[in-house]
């Protein structure tokens, strides 16, 4: 994004270090890390006070898991998460296993969708903390976290949701939706790797996830990635001003590529059509074509495409998300993700939906002739 | 440093997530991101293989700690570190105490310096881990660390040493000194802030410090801060090739500063003279002139000086390094760290001499005025 380029290149111009603030280079520096909070709690509704900052979307997803649930240690060891969460959330619920805690997972429908009345059922009065993502990273469903986050709250548990995905490509309010954390990532919403925030709650006093210097009020030490907190600061700022405009260009153009690569390939599979989505993701899959095959096939013909998100690309087996909402093996493997940019145009979706047409009619033919022996 | 803004700069035009391999943009930044990797090992003597990135010093020395820790628990859970630790690794320790560990606290002579002969008595059947520091980030007193990281190897106990304040300010070397762990940090060698590194020795797995994807071999779970990474190697690249010329331009500068101020304030105390020290490091203080004050002065002035640590300088009490050194709590409190860069000129020095001079004499008169009630 040009906005988060210039305000990077013009910071990259000075040195500073932000926890410095007795010099005037440090000054400025401070000055830049607090204005970019400002951007970053009202693109979600938030306080100033209330956002951290952290080093990436899994850090601020292990420190509220890790922080909620110390805070709640006297009201006990269970712990509440969606069985669609990204791979931090989930490690961290298996990690915690082994350390004494019982972790109970919600399914989802065939749409990837949580039920409210699902995450109520699992609920013990033991239950110390819920985690249900805002809007999933593969599949683009998005959950009805106001109504979720309310009915937990209610029921005096705390609730923490991943809008790693959703942050900066739907609205994502948290006056709107009572939740107690919310961690988001400036690389999913036009800013840089390695910067990312937690919101927590006014009144909520998490501990640090780990210990050092008294940065972010003495609960996140170490040096702040102050370019990066730059960077996610302008983006956040556009990320505010064009949320709307952003959504319906990506809305248009998703849905132009899934009805074009449809008209030319009636048998593709598309995951999470039948429900809200994220508007710039379009995940899917064709029968007995293998799906990193596709992407490798799109890559030489020069479309970027993504398969799963930046943080399991590399993991080949079939996606845990895609296994919750009951997606067979065979086809999840074959499970292949595009997502339309607001920086893409029409023509690149007329090409890119002509691409993923060639490639899948190549490998159909290869595999057939494979399977002739030929 | 200009070749680390132009590596920056020269990326910011891109984009790119490194973690995602299949596509071009997503192959640029892992080659981009092994190439810092290399810079980094070549600058302390490692394998590419050995380094593993983190988003600060803190999280390195962190990870180090509870990692190492970790893989000996059967042998026991007694940490040993030096009383002049950082605080990341200082209140980790604290910390440590309350999940169950002992700790000791190895002390310092005077000058800043542990003893090997310290170390070793500190050992136990049931120590885990030592962790000394390979040069002090307020006082720059350089530690025997081939020597103490000999002594705890052939103990059979595992050493870990944050080199975060030495890396490119004198030669570190992991081939001259066995150290299992080793840590660095960008923002101290002309790199960018939140970019950090883990030295960790061939054979030794780590378990990682928060779970999430599969990033770092499996052992730093997160999007990497590939930009941030990108400056580190090019200030690793620099550093490697400069450093005899710095350091001896460096220490040139640093005692005309220091015997400038003596001669026109014979009174100054320079903390750490009496042995060896980073070459820009000069930690000093006046007898009734309040360290902060002072600092406030000279950044009127305008001479960048920074008072303690960059994790520490807004903690206004007196220092655990001084205090461990045994310097009297009313001196301590007055102390000011002044880090002499490669960048800066003689008459830069000369300048700084003189408004250290300027503002000390404004202090004391000031507050001889007080004192009389004037």
């Amino acid at each position: 994004m040009p906005e988060v380029r210039h305000a990077m290149i013009a910071w990259l111009a000075r040195v500073g270090n932000s926890s410095n603030y007795l010099h005037q280079e440090g000054r400025e520096a401070a000055e830049a890390l607090e204005a970019a909070r400002r951007h970053i709690a009202a693109l979600i509704g938030a306080s100033p006070e209330e956002i951290y900052f952290a080093s990436s979307g899994t850090e601020s997803n292990v420190w509220a898991i890790r922080g909620l649930l110390a805070l709640r240690r006297s009201v006990g060891k269970h712990l509440v998460i969606s069985a669609i969460e990204h791979l931090s959330i989930l490690n961290t619920a298996r990690q915690l296993e082994r350390e004494g805690y019982r972790v109970t997972l919600v399914p989802v429908d065939q749409a990837g969708r949580v039920s409210l009345d699902d995450v109520v059922a699992a609920l013990r009065p033991e239950t110390a903390l819920v985690c249900v993502m805002w809007a999933n990273h593969e599949v683009g469903t998005i959950q009805p976290i106001a109504e979720i986050a309310a009915a937990v709250r209610e029921r005096g548990v705390r609730f923490h949701t991943d809008a790693i995905a959703a942050v900066g490509s739907v609205e994502v309010s948290v006056s709107s939706a009572p939740v107690d954390a919310l961690s988001l990532a400036a690389n999913q919403f036009g800013g840089p790797a390695g910067a990312a925030a937690l919101y927590v709650r006014e009144g909520l006093h998490l501990p640090p996830l780990f210990h050092g210097g008294i940065q972010e009020q003495g609960r996140r030490a170490g040096t702040e990635n102050l370019l990066g907190i730059i960077g996610m600061g302008a983006a956040a700022s556009v990320a505010r001003e064009q949320l709307a405009t952003w959504a319906a260009h990506r809305r248009g153009l998703r849905d132009q590529l899934e009805s074009s690569v449809r008209s030319q390939i009636p048998d593709v599979h598309v995951f999470g059509q039948a429900t809200e989505r994220l508007p710039g993701h379009c995940c899917f899959a064709f029968d007995g074509v293998d799906g990193e095959s596709l992407a490798l096939g799109l890559d030489r013909e020069g479309i970027a495409i993504v398969q799963s998100s930046a943080c399991s690309s590399r993991a080949l087996k079939a996606s845990h998300v895609l296994r919750a909402m009951q997606i067979p093996d065979a086809l999840a493997q074959h499970a292949c993700l595009v997502t339309v940019g607001w920086y893409n145009t029409a023509e690149e979706i007329t090409l890119a939906a002509q691409a993923i047409e060639r490639v899948v009619q190549q490998l159909r033919m290869t595999a057939t002739l494979i399977a002739r022996g030929g």
